[in-house]
C-alpha cells in the first residue's frame, strides 16, 4: 500500500514508450507465463516476436523457483485447474519473497465465483504489479457484477472509477482493455488511442497484452510499462490491419510488425491523452 | 428419444443455409468447448472468425455453471485428462437442465476404450444434439472396430448404416467427416459436397467443424446446424485452397474465409444433395 | 548399452537423408506426441506439413496402449503435470515393451530440478532412440549446470564432450541444436549447418525438432533419423526466411516448405559435414 513509485502520468511521453522498447529489446527480460491453453503458443510467440523470451513453468513443483529467477511473471486465469492454480499460489509467494514483478489478467473475473476468488485471493497474498482486463474483468475483481465470459459489455470509460478503486485498494497499476485503453495507479491517468477493431477477431490479443506487461515490467516502472505495452501492441495492430482483410492474415501481420516496430517509430505513432 | 424437430432433409436447400449463417453473424452465439489441448487455439479463432464467441471454461468448478449460460457447447475427447474429464461429465448434465444444445466430437472413439466408455457415457447421460466424427469414430462410438488416432480409413458412405443407427438411438443429428460430408437423424440424410484435401494437412479442421456445429446448433436446428457449418467451413476451404501453396497459408487463408464469407454468396457456392 | 545399430557417419549423406524424406512421405508413421501446452497445436501441424501423422495422446489411462501402435513417439517435458508425467513414465515403458522408437526432449532440463530428474528417471527405464535438446539442456541431462528455461548460453560445439557421453551412457544418439546442429552416437558425429535464426523467434521450433525426429525414427536408423529430421526442418527455414520479413510470415512460409519441399531438393540443399 506504499506510494507508486511511478511519475506523475503527465509526464508520460511517446519518448519514454519508444524508450521502454528500446530497453525491452537490449534486456530481452525472461517472462514466466502462467496462462491458459488458449493462448499459451500466442503467447510466447508474441513475446518472442516483441523482443522477450517466453518460459512456461505452470505446475506447481516448479513455479517457485522459476518466478524467482524470471524477470517478470504472468498469471492468467483463462482456463485454471487444481495443479496450475496451486502453481500460480506459489508463483505469487516467490514474487513477493524475490521481488519479481507480476501481471494478474483475471480472465472472466466476476461471471465465475471459484475463478473470482482465486484471483482475490492471489491479489491478497500479494498485490500485482499490474492488473489488465476489460471493463466487466475489472469490475468483477472490484466486486461488480460479470460478463458474459471474456467479452465486455461495459467501455472502459464507464469502470474507470472501480479501476482507480482497484488500484488504489492495492497499490498496484490497473489497465483496463478496450476502444481506448486507460492505464491508472489509482490516482493518475493515462489513455492508449491506437488499436484496431480486428484485435477482438484474434483469440487471446487482450492476454498477450498482459504477458507484454509483464515483460516491460521487468524494464520500466509499472505506469510506463503497462503504457508501453499497450502502445507496442496496438500500434503494431494499427500496421498489421492496414494490410490485412481478415483475421487470418492480421494475425500473421500483428507477429511482424511487433518485431519491426523501432522506438522511434513507436514514439512517433502511439497517441496518448 | 423424441421425433426430430428438424424439417425433412429434401427441404434443406441452400436457401437455408445462408440464413443460417445470417443468424449466426446476427446472433454471435457464446461457444462453450471444452476442448483438447491441439486445437483450442485453432477453435477459438475459427469461431470468431466466422461470427460467434468463444468461451473455453473446462475445469469441472465452474464447467457447469457456464454450460448454464453458454448458448452452445463443444465436448471433444482428443486430450482428455481426470479433470476435464469431469468437467464434461458437468457441463453434459447442466445442458440438460438448462436445454443448452451441444455437440459431441468423439475423436478417437473406438481405437481407445477409455474414452470410448466416456463418450458413451455422456450420450447416456444426455444425448447429444450433434454427433460429430470421421467414419471410423462414428463406427467406433456405435460399437465397431476403431481406427488409428484421428485418421479414417472408411468413408462417410461405408458407415452409413451405422451413422444411422446412432442417430436413431440417441434421437440425434451424426454427422461423418469426409471426402463429402453426410448428415443425417437417422430418416434423413443430406451430403455437403464442398471441401479441399489441405483440410487433412491442417490440425483439427474436423475438431473446429464440432465447435462450428455448436455454434449454428445455438441458431438453427440441428439437422441444419450440422449442415450450415459444414458448408460454411468447406466453401471457406474451397476458396483458401485457390490461393494457398501448403497447410500454412491454407490455414491462414481459412480464417479469413471463414470472416469474408456472405450469407448469399455461401448459398451461391454450397452443393447439397 | 548395446553398440549403436547405426553406419558410420561419414557414410552419412545428402542421398540418405533425401531417401529417408521419401520413406518418411511414403509411410506417414503415426506420432504420438506427449508434449506440453504451448507447442501441442504447432507439432501437430508440422508433423503434418512435413508428411507424418501426429496423435497426441497424454493422459495415463492411454498412453501405454497408444504406444504400442505408434510407429514413433516423442515425450517433452515442456509443460510437465502429474498426470502427463504419469503418461510420459506409461508411455516409456509401452515403447520398451512394443519396440516402439522414441525421442525425448528434455526441455529445461538442468535448470529445474523436478523435471530433470524425471527426465532421467525415464531414460534409466528405457534410454530414448535420440535424445534431443539444446546445449545446456544436454548438459544439464547429464549433469551439468542447466541455463534458463529453454535458452541455451552455450553452443553445440561446447558440450560435445557431454553430447557423446551421454550417448555412450545409454547408447542412444544425441542431437544438440544450434546455429550448427550437432548429432552423435557417442562415437560418430554428423554436422547440418543449414538453418536460420528467424527459427529462434518462433516458438517451439526445437520442440517439433524432436516430433519430426520421431517421425523420421519409424523410417530410418536412429543417425539418420536424427539427422534427416534436422535437414527437413533447416532447409524448409532456409527456404522460408528468404521470403518473410518476421517471425509471422516465417512461421507460415515454414509450414508451406515442409510440405513443398522435394527429397531430391533436400539432398541439393543440405550441408553436412
Amino acid at each position: 500500500m506504499t506510494a507508486s513509485p511511478t511519475p506523475p502520468a503527465a509526464k508520460l511521453s511517446p519518448a519514454d514508450v519508444a524508450d521502454a522498447l528500446a530497453r525491452l529489446r537490449e534486456a530481452s527480460p525472461l517472462v514466466q507465463s502462467l496462462t491458459n491453453i488458449v493462448v499459451a503458443p500466442w503467447t510466447a510467440n508474441v513475446l518472442l516476436a516483441a523482443g522477450a523470451a517466453p518460459a512456461m513453468v505452470d505446475n506447481p513443483h516448479e513455479s517457485g523457483i522459476f518466478a524467482q529467477v524470471a524477470n517478470g511473471v504472468l498469471v492468467n486465469t483463462g482456463t485454471p485447474y487444481d495443479d496450475t492454480t496451486e502453481a500460480m499460489r506459489t508463483a505469487v509467494e516467490a514474487c513477493r519473497a524475490a521481488g519479481t514483478p507480476w501481471v494478474l489478467d483475471p480472465v472472466a473475473a466476476g461471471g465465475l465465483p471459484w475463478r473470482t476468488h482465486l484471483a482475490r485471493d492471489l491479489m491478497s497474498a500479494h498485490p500485482a504489479t499490474i492488473v489488465r482486463g476489460n471493463a466487466s474483468e475489472i469490475a468483477g475483481l472490484l466486486g461488480g457484477a460479470g460478463g458474459r465470459g471474456v467479452d465486455s459489455a461495459d467501455t472502459p470509460e464507464a469502470v474507470l472509477d472501480q479501476a482507480r478503486a482497484l488500484a488504489r485498494q492495492h497499490g498496484c497499476v490497473v489497465a483496463v482493455s478496450g476502444p481506448v485503453d486507460h492505464v491508472t495507479d489509482g490516482d493518475a491517468l493515462v489513455r492508449v488511442h491506437n488499436g484496431h477493431e480486428l484485435m477482438a477477431r484474434v483469440t487471446g490479443v487482450g492476454c498477450v497484452l498482459g504477458a507484454l506487461m509483464a515483460a516491460y515490467a521487468a524494464v520500466a516502472p509499472p505506469m510506463l510499462a503497462a503504457t508501453a505495452a499497450t502502445a507496442h501492441l496496438t500500434v503494431a495492430a494499427d500496421r498489421a490491419a492496414t494490410e490485412s482483410r481478415g483475421p487470418g492474415s492480421f494475425a500473421v501481420a500483428l507477429l511482424d510488425h511487433l518485431a519491426l516496430l523501432a522506438p522511434a517509430e513507436l514514439g512517433e505513432a502511439v497517441r496518448l491523452s
